[in-house]
């Protein structure tokens, strides 16, 4: 389908709720908040559902979006972001089944077309880029609100144009969304300063206890549970340190060995282009992307180590 | 001064020097080594000089643009993104004197106007952004290597677009830079990401230390010099983590409080836009920006945090 396909849809839908995927991040929120104002402002009732709710961090995209809760059957339902079912959550099951999906956009090659009508566009840098361009063919009148929910898509999908996936068009785009007076600074604090007080103390404890081997071309973080029980943290919040060890120059390969039984340790491997994390994690019986993969160890911890340790040696000693 | 002149000045100069600040960071290396290649691809004889030298984490900004020795006798002395002779470091001190250099080309509006001709933008996100629109204006062919250069200068110098000076020009250079194959995403992993083994130790012990106040609203990390020495990391390794206090949630002013005498604390004071850092530490005979201030405080750690917490509980209990 094209842009005009999914404008004579968008004028037609009436009673539309607009689904996100579960772990919400700022791309699929940015895109279903600027699309559901988008409707509104075109007279329809829209409402945008998350099986995960409406966190606290991204409540500047919700201002003046507030629910409608005289919208109760809806006639319509559209994906934005979510490349497959499973992606929708548990709160959102009822919408799963075949053909409950009349229409997604989404930018992931991986997306499963579960909808009858599917639109990717797999090289743009973020849904709500794809949506900015709809907007501009549909010659929609992008108020700020939407344009701060734009910015914010394509800004968090691309780590503040930051990653490879960074494209002209997404440079081009936040030129003009700035433009429109988005407080893009403001926005960017939020979105990549600021941790808190429990991501703090989780990154201070993963980081106190970081490891090196071979000339700091390895680096690893132990997580072990005892640790986890501790820090007093959620066992959840220590997901995100996967991206520390291989932070350190030098380091060409970072793990993050995270205890998950009295004998079970999982792995996050993280490489430079110099090395195949995928490889590494198959012999582990693991896998992932070249760059990114995991897999489990079973053993006591100086087991784990030395397994891990041996088989790097491999790499780092040829 | 406008950019018909610098392009008559630079098609006139022979054998120039290109000077950049002290502490380069990389807008003042990607804007010079722009301007040097420039300059060599019309012919001309062209060095950088730097009073601090050429740390290796620039080293991309050099390939193909090393020292000419050659050139013994400069003709011409140009300043790209130095505000003040102060800046240029000891090693520059013969180009500090009134009249020595030629042309000086800023973007900082505090520029001292002490080149013989000079060309401020104070609108411009960096130097970098300056010259790539100098270079579209001479109709200058930008090839790879430079782009990469004034693409570094304008990522760094904004944050990678994060901050509050990145405007719909920054964006709109990147787009093109981009287009002509620049590695960008290498390029803002080694100025963003990477951290070496002691920077991680240094945040590490900060982020031990850490204190708040309150209800979360003020935070705080001091280091003490006992806590310095036990690190053995060099005492200005710390100087980089003033901005961790208050990239904390919650808190509108953060400090950081480093021993520098027996009984002589320095503070760094940073404040969301709620509160007036350098009104806060004009009350301790310091001052400096709204959003970032310093000042000194005597007596022993405890009666230094004392007085601080004093003075903040007037802000915090208003």
């Amino acid at each position: 389908m094209d842009f005009k396909e999914i404008k004579d849809f968008l004028l037609k839908c009436e009673d539309a709720v607009i689904l996100t995927h579960k772990s919400p991040d700022g791309d699929t929120f940015g895109s279903a908040f600027a699309l559901c104002r988008v409707l509104r402002s075109m007279g329809k009732r829209a409402n945008v559902l998350c099986s995960d709710g409406f966190p606290e961090r991204y409540s500047f995209l919700y201002q003046g979006c507030e629910g409608d809760n005289t919208l109760i059957e809806p006639k319509c339902v559209i994906a934005v972001d979510i490349a497959d079912v499973t992606l929708m959550g548990k709160n959102l099951a009822c919408y799963q089944e075949e053909g409950r999906v009349d229409l997604c956009i989404d930018h992931h090659i991986s997306n499963k077309h579960y909808a009858k009508k599917t639109y990717v566009d797999a090289s743009a840098s973020a849904t709500a880029l794809v949506l900015f361009e709809l907007f501009k063919f549909m010659e929609i009148d992008i108020d700020l609100q939407t344009a701060r929910c734009l910015y914010t898509g394509i800004s968090t999908d691309t780590g503040c144009f930051k990653y490879e996936n960074t494209t002209q068009k997404a440079h081009l785009a936040a030129a003009e969304l700035i433009g429109m007076g988005v407080d893009f600074s403001a926005i960017n604090r939020k979105m990549f300063d600021l941790k808190s007080q429990s991501r703090i103390m989780v990154e201070q404890i993963a980081t106190s206890n970081i490891e090196y081997y071979f000339g700091g071309k390895l680096s690893m973080i132990v997580i072990t549970k005892e640790l986890v029980v501790k820090s007093g943290a959620e066992d959840s919040e220590f997901d995100g340190i996967a991206a520390i060890p291989i932070s350190v120059e030098g380091v060409k390969m970072g793990i993050t060995v995270k205890q998950r039984g009295s004998h079970t340790y999982k792995l996050s491997v993280r490489t430079t282009d110099e090395i195949d994390a995928s490889q590494f994690c198959k012999s582990f019986g693991g896998g992932g992307h070249i760059r990114a993969a995991g897999c489990e160890i079973h053993g006591d911890l100086d087991d784990v180590r030395n397994q891990i340790l041996s088989l790097a040696g491999k790499y780092f000693e040829a």
